[in-house]
């Protein structure tokens, strides 16, 4: 038999089949342990970690059961957040502990801070003195902040070594990390003064100073800098590793791409879910909670769709004489909804990439408003051709085409002007701007359309 | 005087503000050649590009001329699509060919691939032949892949050199790249059989063979691989940089991480653009290709809300002779709408993720039904009671919260099932998913309620 090139476990994704996945469920629930541990000891820890998010949540401490021991923090780290917190509760504050001990502080943390304060307690206290001091220096960091992110093991010279002296640095001591991927170069005060990349050094004679090898020019990360602006600054200056700072200058850590980019997918993709009120969107969370943060939202949205409802009952005497202005109302409102979210979606995203600032903002307000006049005349002049074909009323076909127009322009200038507002104000456009951007184009939609119809005299 | 510690031309957002921007545009339209010079030299090249974005479009032609060899590739490579290609038409064939030879291959092709047959020609033709020869085999692979995203440049040593060995050969070889952060260590056929991360071989002295200190698990990406993939397999495994292999396993080039965050950053914002029909949604796109593609969207949804609109038209009579239907019609129709897109955003994310497989997607589905069974219910009880306080009359409500009810479910569903189901048929479920969704809100959220209304009796 010939092999395929497509490893069996894996799907096209990627990701685990179903029948693998299948295998171990069903191994560990006939009791057949070695079976289990067979199947899934040629995997690579962030599979282990998606076999757990795959298999069925009611089997997910028998499988952790079976699988004691090959759970170490390697997988901990990749796995969603709330089957981690379920597995946490299955194994027990030692075994956390163990785990936590063997990790980079910042995954150590990323592990610890999202269990409750008891069991938190719990853990810090089965950990080793200096483990402990570390992990609690990190947790006094604001959440999200730089200072829980970065790792403490980071290799830092003086700058008065040679190339030569800082190989055999790197090489007598036993106890220094094995994962860099650039050094610092420190000032006896220990604020770093240049960046050295790892090849710089090995294509470098051993003569030659490291101070004239690394590059001054850095970018240093504030302790206490959000993430989101962190990720920003890596993106933008394409950083492999960056030194963080204290308030006072000084070299306190040192943070990786590799865990920026979790937080640059994580960022960017929360935007959709906020714009929908899909609060995180974890599909691993439990549903109590999601039901939560949907139905708020709903609620939210709740008073808009009545204040719509009301604008409409202003002309009930008029629907009730004319019942096609009821059908075509929806279009209207309808069509400058989704107008309205495509310059939304724009903007927020132009926002969230600091693409859009104080100095482009007049620029993208005018250049939203051609956009909606452009639509508005092309979507009227289709609407209000195909109106007077189907009903072969002249007004009403003006009136629909003119109402179209205007919820355009409405769509667009509420889809620019909300979301930059939000932020100007310090509120996050993606949560708060839809419900204002769909009062807008619902209720004026059917304003302009059921008033123009008033004025024009339609149904009398 | 005392320096303030935030940069006189970065606005807190850490892009620059609007007061330098102008200062550069004003210097340039005054003919202060000089001027312009002395306040672009200390930027970033990254800023330098950010300069060009955030000034007005008409300026953009004559700033270049007043910066004439200080937008080197490292500009260009920063800088957004649109706006590059209005420059590469100012700076002429020459002067882009000067540009790609100092650039890796990655960046050259990134530069070339969008402009247009014609001077993509003439760019090439005045390249020197060996780069001109290695752009055009990028140029040779698709659109997206991993051969467009990958680097030649890279080091690569056979399995029997040691440490040392490794380290007289990159400081002997004047002509290697001297940025990589692994190096690939290969068999006689050029095959990939490690990798060794340079900090193992900082830490090992010069006696250990090479082939001690790799890492044999590797993940190899093939060069036809599309980026999204690519992507997915660098966060997935937390690479720094991956080999790139033919279809023969031989080692073709090199990958890194730098360039696979701005592709993680693209693909997670692509989706909430595309859900809403905003296209590319770059803020610098040419208003003309900007209007065509959300028309061509608009347009697409016009039937849709033409159908919910013959739905209501089989309604009129009841319509008219109770018009309250009408007001009421639109807020099952909207809170549906709600409901569905927020299911959406979230089934869109995990498939975009990879976190919804074949494995789990009965239990999604059942897990979106019951949340819109909770919310459909909340939300019915609170709307019904609403109604029968403001109009006093039961059956009204009872049919409204029905209606509701059922309209949540219908949303629950369509927002799971449409893009599970375009996503089997690689249909990508971002672009149109929410069509679908929408017709079945809107169609039966009308449906239901007016037909309920009927049976019910309201309003003969």
């Amino acid at each position: 038999m010939e092999k395929t090139i497509a490893e069996p476990t894996h799907d096209e994704d990627n990701r685990l089949n179903s029948d693998f996945v299948s295998a171990v469920v069903d191994a560990v629930a006939d009791g057949d342990v070695e079976g289990a541990r067979a199947l899934v000891a040629p995997l690579h820890p962030a599979d282990i970690a998606d076999l757990f998010e795959l298999a069925p949540g009611d089997r997910r401490k028998a499988i952790a059961s079976a699988l004691h021991g090959m759970i170490d923090g390697d997988v901990l780290a990749e796995m969603n957040d709330w089957v981690r917190d379920e597995l946490m509760e299955a194994l027990g504050p030692q075994e956390v502990a163990d785990i936590a001990t063997m990790l980079d502080t910042d995954d150590a943390v990323a592990i610890i801070e999202d269990m409750d304060a008891a069991d938190q307690r719990e853990v810090l206290r089965a950990l080793a003195p200096d483990d402990r001091a570390a992990i609690e220096e990190a947790l006094g960091y604001p959440e999200e902040s730089a200072g829980r992110l970065m790792q403490r093991d980071l290799i830092a010279v003086p700058e008065h070594l040679s190339v030569g002296d800082v190989l055999d640095y790197l090489r007598r001591n036993e106890d220094l990390t094995t994962d860099f991927w650039e050094i610092y170069v420190v000032d006896p005060s220990h604020r770093p003064i240049g960046t050295c990349k790892l090849s710089w050094i090995l294509r470098t004679p051993r003569s030659v100073a490291i101070a004239d090898v690394m590059a001054r020019e850095q970018t240093l990360i504030p302790v206490d800098m959000d993430q989101e602006e962190v990720a920003l600054r890596f993106q933008k200056y394409a950083l492999i590793s960056a030194a963080v700072i204290d308030a006072a200058g000084r070299l306190v850590g040192m943070i990786t791409v590799d865990d920026i980019v979790h937080i640059i997918q994580e960022e960017a993709g929360e935007d959709i879910l906020r714009l929908s009120g899909a609060g995180e969107g974890d599909i691993n969370e439990p549903i109590r909670y999601t039901v939560r943060t949907r139905l708020t939202w709903l609620l939210i949205n709740l008073p808009t769709a009545m204040l719509a409802a009301t604008v409409v009952g202003l002309f009930d005497e008029r629907i009730a004489k004319y019942a096609v202005l009821a059908q075509l109302m929806g279009i209207v409102s309808g069509m400058g909804g989704n107008a309205g979210t495509q310059t939304l979606a724009v903007v927020v995203r132009a926002l969230a990439t600091n693409q859009l600032t104080s100095s482009n903002s007049v620029r993208m307000i005018m250049r939203e408003l051609r956009i909606a006049a452009a639509n508005g005349v092309a979507l009227g002049l289709v609407v209000g051709a195909g109106c007077y074909l189907w009903s072969g009323v002249p007004g009403l076909a003006i009136v629909f085409a003119l109402a179209l127009f205007i919820n355009n322009i409405v769509a667009g200038l509420a889809g620019v002007l909300v979301p930059i507002t939000l932020d100007k104000m310090n509120v996050d456009p993606a949560v708060s701007s839809s419900v204002f951007v769909t009062t807008c184009t619902d209720s004026l939609g059917f304003l302009s359309f059921l008033g123009l119809a008033a004025m024009w005299g339609l149904g009398s």
